[in-house]
């Protein structure tokens, strides 16, 4: 008797388990046909792209941006939707910026295309002009030295490796020099910097981005701008016919007083653990030079989505499933710091966090925190998912928004990963706009992000 | 000792294997290396897109391509470049086509944006008028009758299912309407067809394409016309409030004598079986409303890179590799079915045969025969493949060009599967043009095809 139960185990667990994925093969396909045929998400990004626009934390759209994620998040079925105030920097552009060589011994002026970078200090209204040293690295400038910068506009031109398979890990590489070039080149008496647009692609739209001043470095705070691609070359190429060129430039961005903000919370609650929460979510703030259509429309809408699917599909989830458009991801993280903190005023339980961050194009995989298990559990799902495209499981996770709740909270987190070969074509430009995205490849990201949730909520045990 | 020798084997086996894959993946970074920054693919899209355009078979483009492929392939590298003769149909749009519908009910005329599809007669230069009946399958025909359908304009109005992952599967199911449906409305009596393009993406281009006349269905040829996709919704529309809505169609294409043409075929000798082939190939020809940039420009120069890459890697391989620029791919099959009645002449062995054809996007895998063992082989090579994010090896093989070697000659075969979400959104329109591919994409497609083709011709024993 004991054989034949030991015999009949196997099988009673292995129908169950089969039972069990085929059950959730059939409400993944539900979550496609509702992403795919019925969901919100492209008029939804139409609307927060073109109907509200750039939305830079502190700016009249995004506050306008709070307001519409509140209401659809409603819309989309939420059973409560929460703003959770948060105090964020406020940046602004003020007057198009001005770059121009020019060049005594060649007799020429040439215009460049430039972005002031997000936090930079402005030139003040007369400019600056003064002599152009290009470098490569900041060992460059440590070999260079005070006596060669003094003065100086430090010009970095870096490439992005185009080696690389994953275009972020170029970013990666470069975008340092956009971060803290300014303290580094202020450090050797540098009175400005520009850098060549973090991007692989050879057009005339400078990339714009956060910066920031490393006091460590200098308490001297100089005015740093991206150049396009081609305005890089052109500074490059004019350089070495004429080392003696002299760069303008003219900056009239400012950091006003911080702004009062929010993060916006859509939640279904929860039917067994209310207040245990798996959540999702992108930011709702962007840059100002554009719509912020991939960057972070398609992550707002595609996770707002995940409300109605569970409704529509009729997923009784047993945490409390949360959709967040955190504010001001772009500079300052003042929302993923707040969200963290309210979890901990309230004592919330977060068994998981996915952010969708990169761009609303085709699905590929998630990147997983292997934290408390949760690699080790969703591993386990790649093969409800293969009919889907979605092949990669990787050992990753989380995005900034998420990092505080991750390092504080201990929160298992992933990175919802799209294909991105295109994504710093347009990224942090005038061109991340709604027409760049495809109606699908939004659709079918989107559903890959709510199925996850689903089997997250169903199955995790941390 | 014979048991140390059964001991020691397993391990020299496995240290044989993990060198040769070791040695295989520093190969395949060397020719991703190549491909992302050395290749000519972006600038030979260029040329042949927008310096040659269109070229549908029979046309001058058609032979100024035929031209350039030959140096391009010579320029690439190859050993040799065979022009292979084949006559070619003619099939000339003419004037741009007019199509509206009056109603007398609602005293108004729209005009509606179409496209003769390709082989189709046209209507004379008086154009045809006729009531409209709409039908959503030949069923609908069948049911409806000669009563219902004789002396009218048959409007299929069938839909792609967005709900398909594969776009390929959802074209599948309704591309039979723009083949057949002419002459399966002609059976019964209809003068004239137009059909709702083949596409997911609601807006006003028509997509041309291929149809032809089935004798077995009837012997008259009535003229056949593609919609745009709003143009069907309008159609639809306005017959909902009108039914005895009058359709007028104008169509000026007519079908000259066939031309000659040629196959392009650029090849590396091989080093050890030279009468042994593995080939790569995409279509030269393209419809003539647009550029043929991702149908099939891409694929083109994808392939005829392969030449490039293995000399620069310093490939040296045993069989014979090549790269074909079939001809006439979207009218007739007469390049196909070239190469497959030169191969049989001359006797030449074919290992494997792929197929670059379903647009220039990022790379997911490969469908693969199971002729021979082929699949069994390939899927070896999945982990050297995963660190370039191409992880689909799914059974399937071919395309239209190598359907004739792959039936007649047992060739086991490959089709290249890019991500094609966006594929049917400009497919066969005047969309698809060179500034819809991206630079990385393209490169990364490419030099995924040239590593297992590399592969192949290493490894594979059918």
């Amino acid at each position: 008797m004991k054989q034949a139960i030991i015999f009949l185990t196997p099988i009673f667990v292995f129908c169950f388990i089969a039972s069990s994925q085929n059950n959730d093969s059939l409400i993944l396909r539900k979550i496609y046909d509702h992403y795919l045929s019925k969901s919100k998400c492209y008029s939804n990004l139409e609307h927060l792209t073109t109907k509200i626009g750039a939305r830079l934390s502190g700016s009249a759209q995004a506050e306008q941006a709070v307001q519409w994620a509140r209401k659809a998040m409603y819309a989309a079925g939420a059973d409560t939707v929460i703003l959770q105030p948060c105090m964020v920097p406020h940046w602004v552009r003020g007057q198009k910026e001005k770059c121009f060589i020019t060049s005594s011994k060649l007799k020429s002026t040439f215009t460049l295309k430039c972005a002031a970078l997000g936090s930079s200090v402005g030139t003040g209204l007369k400019g600056i002009k003064a002599q152009v040293i290009e470098v490569h690295s900041f060992d460059d400038l440590d070999a260079l030295g005070e006596k060669n910068i003094k003065g100086k506009i430090v010009f970095y031109n870096v490439f992005f490796d185009q080696t690389k398979i994953r275009p972020g890990s170029a970013y990666g590489e470069t975008v340092k020099y956009r971060g803290k070039g300014a303290s580094y080149a202020a450090k050797y008496g540098a009175i400005g910097c520009v850098v060549r647009s973090m991007t692989s692609v050879a057009d005339d739209e400078p990339h714009t981005g956060n910066m920031y001043y490393d006091t460590t470095l200098s308490k001297i705070k100089i005015p740093a701008l991206a150049l396009s691609y081609k305005a890089a070359d052109l500074l490059h190429e004019t350089i070495l016919k004429d080392n003696g060129i002299q760069l303008y430039l003219e900056t009239h961005c400012e950091t006003l007083p911080d702004a009062p903000s929010f993060n916006v919370v859509g939640q279904i609650n929860g039917t067994e653990r209310p207040n245990e929460f798996v959540i999702a979510g992108g930011h709702l703030d962007s840059w100002d030079l554009a719509q912020g259509a991939h960057d972070d429309g398609t992550g707002i809408v595609q996770c707002v989505e995940i409300l109605s699917a569970f409704k529509q599909v009729g997923i009784k989830p047993k945490h409390s499933i949360r959709a967040v458009a955190f504010m001001n991801e772009e500079n300052g993280l003042a929302g993923g710091t707040a969200y963290a903190k309210f979890a901990k005023e309230k004592n919330e339980k977060h068994l998981a966090a996915l952010e969708a961050d990169a761009g609303g194009y085709t699905p590929r995989g998630f990147l997983i925190d292997t934290t408390k298990g949760l690699y080790n559990q969703a591993i386990k799902w790649k093969s409800l998912f293969h009919p889907y495209y979605i092949d990669r499981f990787d050992v990753d996770g989380g995005g900034a928004d998420l990092s505080v709740i991750q390092k504080s909270g201990g929160v298992p987190c992933i990175g919802f990963e799209p294909d991105t070969q295109r994504y710093f074509d347009i990224h942090h430009t005038a061109g991340d706009t709604f027409d760049k995205v495809n109606k699908r490849e939004l659709e079918l990201s989107g559903a890959a992000i709510a199925s996850l949730i689903y089997l997250i909520d169903k199955y995790y045990q941390p």
